[in-house]
């Protein structure tokens, strides 16, 4: 007989089913009232199990989604110290962005840097080629009538369906199409704020929204954010009541470049702050269906009790990359950003935008979304699998909750702006922190992506990346 | 014997041929050359004979095209008074736009407001969708990959081979692909002028510049603009010399309103204006292939010595409507605009630009062109005319040099607004004259479209529009 206590004998078991690779990790154990059913016990036993797999590090608990085996790569989480160099200029961000974006059309160039899926077979090609052949045929019209802002009804219609999942009620009206997330971003900050304003940005942020609120004449306020519980909210009430901010932009769910999602009720305590402060809030999500959980968690515009929350998203990084149909909601905004948008690029190609809402209608989405973020999920775990692996001792990242992207955090005396430049002459291209940032913080920081199918060319680049790691030192540190 | 001089002799043939209908209204006489080898005399009778019909209004020059059997419309030119009335908003502008694209959804309204095709057979659908059920078969990466600025390699080649008869030589490299033209002319604005500065926009001019510049920051200053040759450059030297501009737009070939192009040596002298006091001109031409005459003119970029103009353009106007392909040749501003397009939507559908390359390499462009503009034009010398019967007395109109549009000024008392509202009271949209003035000038314009195809119900609409007219008074003038 079992004399150790009813929790420990599942603890046990369980390290057992991982060692044996039964569970693998990435996996999600069952939800404790599944766990409860298998092993007929109550609900308390299940959460103490759990709770000591979770110190023991075989577990981790996941905000809004589950517990999941813990990767085998033995990989810290990030400092975050808020370290800084040398100022950059938004000009170094966009150098940058240039180099990755270059790479894309250089053929033996290997990116590991943007999120932006290229030539794969993760998306439903097929069926959206179908949709698009037959809405032409049946409607020519597509192509030539002019199209006008705010975009397709059906397409506002099945939009306004989703988000009713990320605990938002949205009318069609309320939304209007946009050219990717990126004009969703544009326009919010252009109709939120004026030349001179103070924008205030995640730390780490992405990296666009740099060069993005210099065109605009913003100033940026860094706030601290958590790998894995997203924006200080207790920084974020100290700027907005000393009356510093006039906008913020965040991603609550899904991050670019961590990969967290901020817990359901940071998310309600910030919707109620910027109700309170009257401050808007541009909600960034284009990553937010990727969340590696069972349900994208509810968005803070789900709690946004007077309109002061815009919400963006789009189609690029879940179902057609090469289309370019990004939204808004833009709450108390919506006659500004439809202005704007008549003002500064009109409408969006039609045919586009009938082509999604038919395949959004036709009820395929929700079943490539799982593969999708299972295939996601299991690259993740590879690549996270290769840093422990083949970075320099020292290394940390990050554990996210959702879509491709992974911050890395070299031992502080690393040098990623040299590595980038390293890496570039052996026509890797890489993501240096400093972009992520307006102050020029995380130069010992980079983002890695895994975003195309994976491939032995990729495991190679990412391994040299690694030695170069080792090689690149910031001798001014 | 005839004993009149040989060119009257010319002339009353000529008069006799017009009055049987053997020429029409619109119809383009025989070159000065071809002429002389018709009937067997000099270039100087020829021309003398031209000109003692144009003396006796039965024939009219066009700068750059010929001389053409003028409309049966007894319309003299508008006198472009500069009627400053109640200063209107930037707000004004887009509760106009607003109402015009809301009536192009509304299935019984009549639009005589916007140069946006709609439905029509003037354009080549067939084989557009012939080539984009090839690519998407061929290459259904164009769905998925990511698209970045510029754009699409091909097509950029493809508008620098056309943009040779335009008297340009530019390299794939010098253009990026947009947004439509909209977005190619808030790009050009971002990239030359920061908030606070001063643009010299044409009197009167495309209305979508009003709320654009006061969106970005930007004050206007309006040049006057003459109905036939354009932007006055006397006006602009002075405001040059001044330093009071720090930037131009205009559309010196076919332009909007106006129809109007201006003569090549003014286009010269303009190109010279801007290189010599180094302030950037946008160049805005969606409508030159929709130029009346054989070839389209020369642009003023074509004399740009030192890359100061900055040229947009897009095949909205004349091939694919709905596909919102533009581009623009920033000249040496192309690395400020390229890096804004990156932050502030990134690329286009590739899958679209790709269809436009393809359709331009196969070769029936010019085909395709040259029947739409001969269907403008039958279409333009019927509006001019229903315009002549039906409209007030002292009624003028512009007799535009290509495109759809009429700019037509109405008796001094009339109020556009007043006919604005009580036509669309009657489902049917027009554009009132102070839409296209930053200072609210043109109380007594009005611009009509006639680019949807010909039909009773437009024609019964221009008859109430023309009744409508005669009672919108402007009580307050």
């Amino acid at each position: 007989m079992n004399h150790e206590p009813l929790y420990q004998q599942l603890v046990n078991e369980w390290i057992t089913l991982i060692q044996n690779g039964v569970m693998r990790p990435g996996e999600r154990l069952p939800s404790v009232r599944q766990a409860c059913a298998m092993h007929k016990v109550s609900p308390s036993t299940i959460l103490a199990a759990y709770r000591a797999l979770e110190d023991r590090g075989v577990i981790e608990a996941r905000p809004q989604s589950g517990f999941y085996v813990k990767s085998s790569a033995n990989l810290p989480l990030p400092r975050m110290r808020r370290q800084s160099t040398a100022l950059p200029t938004s000009d170094d961000v966009l150098d940058h962005i240039e180099a990755f974006m270059a790479a894309q059309t250089g053929e033996d160039f290997i990116d590991l840097s943007l999120a932006s899926p290229r030539g794969s077979d993760f998306y439903p090609t097929g069926r959206v080629k179908q949709i698009l052949n037959q809405l032409i045929r049946q409607q020519p019209e597509l192509a030539t009538d002019y199209p006008f802002p705010p975009g397709s009804a059906r397409l506002r219609r099945q939009i306004a369906q989703r988000v009713v999942s990320w605990g938002c009620v949205l009318a069609a009206e309320d939304i209007v199409i946009t050219n990717g997330c990126s004009e969703a971003l544009s326009l919010a900050l252009r109709a939120v704020c004026k030349p001179g304003d103070t924008v205030g940005l995640e730390s780490p942020t992405y990296f666009a929204l740099v060069p993005l609120l210099k065109s605009l004449g913003l100033s940026a306020i860094e706030i601290p954010t958590h790998p894995t519980t997203g924006l200080s909210l207790d920084a974020l009430e100290l700027l907005l009541s000393e009356q510093r901010l006039n906008a913020i932009v965040a991603m609550p769910t899904v991050h670019n470049p961590l990969g967290c999602s901020m817990p359901l009720e940071a998310k309600k305590r910030l919707a109620q702050l910027v109700n309170q402060y009257r401050v808007p809030l541009i909600e960034d999500t284009p990553h937010a269906e990727l969340f590696y959980g069972q349900a994208v968690p509810d968005a803070v515009k789900a709690y946004d009790r007077d309109g002061w929350v815009l919400l963006c998203s789009s189609y690029s990084k879940t179902l057609v990359p090469g289309f370019r149909i990004g939204w808004i909601a833009p709450g108390r905004y919506l006659k500004e950003v439809t202005r704007l948008k008549v003002a500064s690029t009109l409408g969006q190609p039609r045919l586009l935008e009938e082509t999604v809402a038919e395949y959004l209608e036709s009820g395929g989405y929700d079943h490539h979304l799982r593969g999708l973020r299972r295939h996601f999920m299991s690259q993740m775990e590879r690549l996270r699998g290769m840093v422990a692996s083949h970075f320099p001792a020292g290394t940390r990242a990050t554990s996210p909750s959702g879509g491709c992207l992974l911050w890395v955090e070299l031992p502080s005396a690393t040098d990623t702006q040299q590595l980038f430049r390293a890496a570039l002459a052996e026509r890797i291209t890489v993501a240096p922190g400093t972009i992520y940032s307006a102050k020029g913080r995380y130069r010992h920081c980079l983002r890695l992506s895994c975003c195309y199918p994976w491939s032995d060319a990729f495991e190679r680049a990412l391994v040299r990346v690694g030695e170069l790691a080792g090689q690149s030192r910031n001798t001014t540190a």
